[in-house]
């Protein structure tokens, strides 16, 4: 039950989202001083700039990138729209490619104007057309199931057996699955689920944050790790008897924590990150 | 994948949260000239009054008592509260019994400063305790599992595989489902599970309202069917098919729909159970 004892910050991630207010350039340099040792990109942190000199910069500042957030997006009603979101998420992979990310992660998509049936083999259909790119590239791509609260427009895949189930129909060692614990703390099913996917080889990203009582937003209301009911060491414990020992990710969406001061919200973090993951 | 076709509202039964800004005596009077042929009382609407009476008054304005709503929230991690909630359920069983109702749906309930491991036991045990009272009142128990944004504090059990195994076990004609879509209809298991809900004969009841593009409350943002993404049809055609022929309930809570004129909205509910239920 105990997973292994943290007492540095040698595998803490921070995604860039969780200090929106900073540019990246400002992330880079406010992590590594607070010895955070990984960092998820967020594709609008890179808005006009060169993806591989930012990459440059974040391996020359002692990070280590663990992934670019985020690809996906694949089903629509609209042929024209499904057509585009390939082309972006090419556009993704190449990004990828030039910081020198590893992974992208996949939120897949949903359109609530078709059935979760067909978004579901648009997002296969997407995915299997990308693979062949992804591994000429050399990036991997992990399948996110998100929380059922976001099936209607945001995934169709929203259990991690759906994402295995997946992950095992392709059968190819460039896709995976990304587990956060957000989306999955509550399914009964979590443990043999992330055993399943460790067997597979395929548990290529942990994300950790919280969820409050009461959540007053969908979208960004997340707890910082601690505030909330998330069995944190719990889910680590079977993350890790699957096999998996890369970075613990801290990916959270807050207004509240967007609107106060991010060198204090980071040592919020760090200090959970050593007590609550 | 056709149900059957709705050309009436025989079949129609409205909550009377629905309403919220009515009296339940108000709620009788428009839902019979309406034409709408069941309800199902909120005990919230029953303060002050005495059930037996409001029963009655029920009955000869020629509605059918669907079910009472609600009971349960078994788990806390405080011993007396979880006493305190047994015997608000006494009271629930004796109101139904009182009222005329043959059911209770119960919202489990769910503790977030214990585990879902150890709610769901109380939930067991609590549902357990009741059942021989309920038996001798001639009430059923509906287990209602809800959407899994709703694990921390209002019930954990999320899907309608959990509630079936909580009816196999306890393995009483007294105790079974109560099916709502805007908790379920993004489960990718859903008709499966609705088929051996029926195999048990435990489908006990059937809610529906609409999940709408953005959703802006987690609690109080439901929609009218027809206006999200929920595919009405399609999930009553599997619970018809699994056997049930009971009413079609509409239990919406919105903030927006309790601020408008309630008469025009009774009309938008009947209207649009005839076309998109």
């Amino acid at each position: 039950m105990n997973p292994s004892p943290i007492h540095d910050l040698s595998r803490l991630c921070i995604h860039t989202i969780t200090t929106r207010p900073w540019s990246i350039e400002t992330s880079i340099r406010q992590y590594a001083e607070a010895g955070v040792k990984g960092i998820t990109v967020w594709r609008d942190a890179l808005v006009g700039r060169d993806p591989a000199a930012v990459g440059q910069h974040i391996r020359e500042s002692g990070l280590h990138i663990v992934s670019l957030c985020r690809g996906g997006f694949f089903p629509s009603v609209d042929r024209h729209k499904r057509s585009l979101a390939i082309d972006d998420n090419r556009k993704a992979i190449e990004e990828a490619h030039q910081l020198g990310a590893g992974l992208i992660v996949l939120v897949c998509g949903a359109d609530p104007g078709q059935s979760m049936e067909v978004s579901r083999e648009q997002i296969r259909e997407g995915i299997e057309t990308l693979l062949p790119e992804a591994a000429a590239a050399g990036v991997k791509l992990a399948i996110e199931p998100l929380h059922p609260m976001f099936a209607d427009n945001r995934s169709a895949i929203n259990l991690l057996s759906q994402a295995n189930d997946l992950v095992e129909q392709m059968g190819s060692p460039w896709v995976g699955v990304a587990i956060d614990v957000y989306h999955l703390w509550w399914d009964p099913h979590l443990e043999q689920e992330i055993a399943r996917c460790g067997r597979n080889k395929a548990l290529f990203a942990y994300h950790v944050s919280d969820w409050k009582t009461p959540t007053v937003d969908l979208l960004n209301d997340r707890g910082l790790m601690g505030e909330g009911c998330i069995p944190l060491k719990k889910i680590r414990s079977w993350v890790e008897a699957a096999g998996f020992n890369g970075f613990n990710e801290v990916e959270i969406f807050s207004d509240r924590y967007w609107q106060t001061d991010q060198p204090a919200f980071l040592q919020q973090i760090t200090a959970a990150y050593l007590k609550h993951v």
